[in-house]
């Protein structure tokens, strides 16, 4: 047999989680998990597989998305399927599918994998992990409110303060009045607007505002546009923005010239950046999305959510030195001097484990001393070396690696003394 | 527009989990983790996305599920892809790559969504989740009497006793041994006695016989078989049973005709199954596998270990009236009386969550009757309902559902009684 074999490396653009990554990502999940059910969301989930036709129907419509970054194929049974790259489509069919039997309104989160054909390049991968929360049935501003309210508490909850990120809030609804009241009631003409806006923080003023020109074919609608976009064209608070300072939240702008990728947006709209000026893509974006459910016929259910992905999550919390993790490691680990003794280890490590004492047993050929300093660096807090004379006298001896603390005792002793 | 659309079906042969489904799925979910990390297990995973070689290659073999029952398609990059029909391959690759950093002996756990294309029906899903225990790098007997250990304490940790499932044991090195020793010696002809044992408890005794004769063609040899399988020809306790009886562990069978599925098993081979007669499929199986991680190239790793599904665990839970959920509901719910007050009540909300008190608020335009009785069907303990006086005195009142007593003061007095 030759030295070579299949490569060791995963699919590209996907990821391994060995045990010290999983513990990260275990950690990143579960303050996503108990802040959302701090605010009183349940957790639903669905499968990665959708029928193709979910992502293709009218107000979901993305082409560039559908037709050439998403992993669609055809199974065995001649149908079109798609691996999810956005979790809002199979919520508004989770929904629109117990419309009659919810009981409104319905606050649900989720962390799913989503999928996107990307060209590798750093930092953009095939399969990652989002965040999803949303209210459904409620159509009040104070629910606008507490899904912005939500996402800021996430952030808090990792260790974050609310100088480390700015959330940049606007509206669609608004957008429209002004565009309307600039003089540009043309809808094709303002959906034109907004595609551009999405630009307006990569390219330069005069680059938006002859390309704006170029769309308008107006100065004066130019000037009165660029001034609303840019924040120039004073407004009044919306309510939005006064109901996040009501509840203390400060680190909030209006943007105008915030955009949202998806057209399925009806009313707010919102985005979460780091400011530290070291990631510049969104940590997080959602928005109001009252007419979703419709496409499954009935009567429409309005939405409100939005969803954060685990990689600038990271990101985020390494940039600003939050990053933990949750290290599982046995509270105690058994060390069998010669193989021999490696079945009374394991009948030992049951007697700790019904008194609730998470055991392993280094059941290898190792010398004692590698054992030890292989379970100190698993962070193990305890071992018992189990050899002859322990096993003869029914005496054992368990040390704490941390504080080099030894005591002696049966088992009952030992097992009491660890437990609590 | 119609009141037809789209369909909310999830696609064919997978599930949507609800909150009342994702409630018992997590439940599972956790028994499972908490069990393994007992163990001293640490928690990996992976992407479902595997190139397909990693199936097709020698020793993973196994025709029938590569060619026909896996999904399989060919990515925009011209790379063949596979959904992964099981982890065992995936955990190997995870452990070659990392051979020389790994300080063995390894405790792996992971749950895994897994994909098997499969003819719709009753009961066979496209799309499940399995846990999936492995150790590597010890081959101490004492390792696969821990393993199926670990098994057995999975059941007992959901409230099970052992009088309802039956541990049944094999090996496959014994099962050799003992070939040989009834004449069989050509390799060929043992693996297909260990294919038709596969089918030994399908068919009736004759029909086992005379499959068997037609392989090894000699009477005298069909009949020693036979004993063997049937577990006539009485032999002595391997030492993985006396390891188990050691433990206490009893309601455990040597079986020779356990055959499993899977080719790469080298040595000891195990299966759990329900004794209730309801469920006839397998809860668990797995075994020894010492030369899997050699197929990519290096010294092989050798490893043992098992999987377990959530649909057969349901069904078992289910059988035997062992089924709970880990529903999350708020403690508290805030219930305004009118939609003017919805802001204020998330201000309220905000103040319970800082004492870490989880709250929902009902912005919804039903009348308090109704919210208060579905706080009640949501399981959530407390609510306070907020309207005009109470915003005026700053004076609340918050009624436990369940006891149906109520207490009023201020925030600052609530929140202390809540929260403890």
């Amino acid at each position: 047999m030759t030295n070579k074999g299949l490569s060791t490396d995963p699919y590209k653009g996907v990821r391994d989680f060995y045990p010290e990554e999983m513990a990260i990502q275990s950690y990143i999940f579960d303050v996503w998990a108990q802040t959302a059910e701090s605010f009183g969301f349940e957790r639903y989930d669905a499968s990665i597989l959708e029928p193709s036709e979910l992502y293709k129907s009218k107000g979901l419509e993305n082409e560039e998305m559908v037709n050439e970054q998403t992993y669609t194929f055809i199974d065995r049974g001649d149908r079109e399927v798609t691996l999810r790259p956005e979790m809002t489509p199979t919520v508004a069919r989770m929904i629109a599918g117990r419309r009659r039997e919810l009981s409104f309104p319905v606050r649900w989160y989720s962390i799913p994998n989503l999928f996107r054909y990307e060209r590798p390049q750093k930092g953009r991968l095939r399969e990652h992990y989002q965040l999803n929360c949303d209210i459904f049935g409620a159509d009040d501003y104070s629910v606008d409110v507490e899904i912005i309210s939500l996402a800021y508490h996430m952030l808090l909850n990792f260790g974050a303060d609310a100088s480390m990120f700015e959330i940049r809030i606007n509206n669609r609804k608004e957008m429209t009045e002004l565009y309307n009241a600039a003089g540009v009631t043309d809808s094709n003409m303002q959906t034109k607007i907004t595609r551009l806006n999405d630009k307006f923080r990569k390219i330069t003023k005069d680059e938006y505002k002859n390309a704006l020109m170029e769309i308008v074919q107006d100065k004066e609608i130019t000037q009165k546009i660029y001034a609303i976009v840019s924040g120039e064209h004073k407004e009044e608070q919306n309510e939005v923005l006064r109901g996040l300072q009501l509840l203390g939240i400060k680190n909030v702008v209006v943007d105008r010239s915030l955009a949202r990728g998806f057209d399925y947006y009806t009313g707010t709209i919102f985005e979460l950046f780091d400011v530290s000026g070291e990631n510049n893509r969104a940590m997080l974006g959602g928005g109001r999305y009252d007419n979703l459910t419709s496409l499954f016929g009935g009567e429409p259910v309005s939405g409100i959510g939005f969803g954060m992905g685990d990689v600038t999550m990271r990101d985020f919390l390494q940039t600003h030195d939050l990053l933990t993790s949750n290290i599982t490691a046995p509270l105690l680990s058994i060390l069998p001097t010669d193989s021999a003794y490696n079945m009374e280890a394991q009948k030992i490590a049951q007697e700790f484990r019904v008194a609730g004492v998470s055991v392993s047993v280094d059941c290898s050929t190792k010398k004692v001393g590698k054992k030890i300093s292989d379970a100190a660096e698993a962070f193990v807090s305890y071992v018992l070396v189990l050899g002859e004379n322990e096993i003869r006298d029914k005496k054992y001896s368990v040390k704490n690696l941390e504080e080099k603390v030894e005591v002696s005792g049966t088992l009952a002793e030992l097992t009491e003394k660890i437990a609590t």
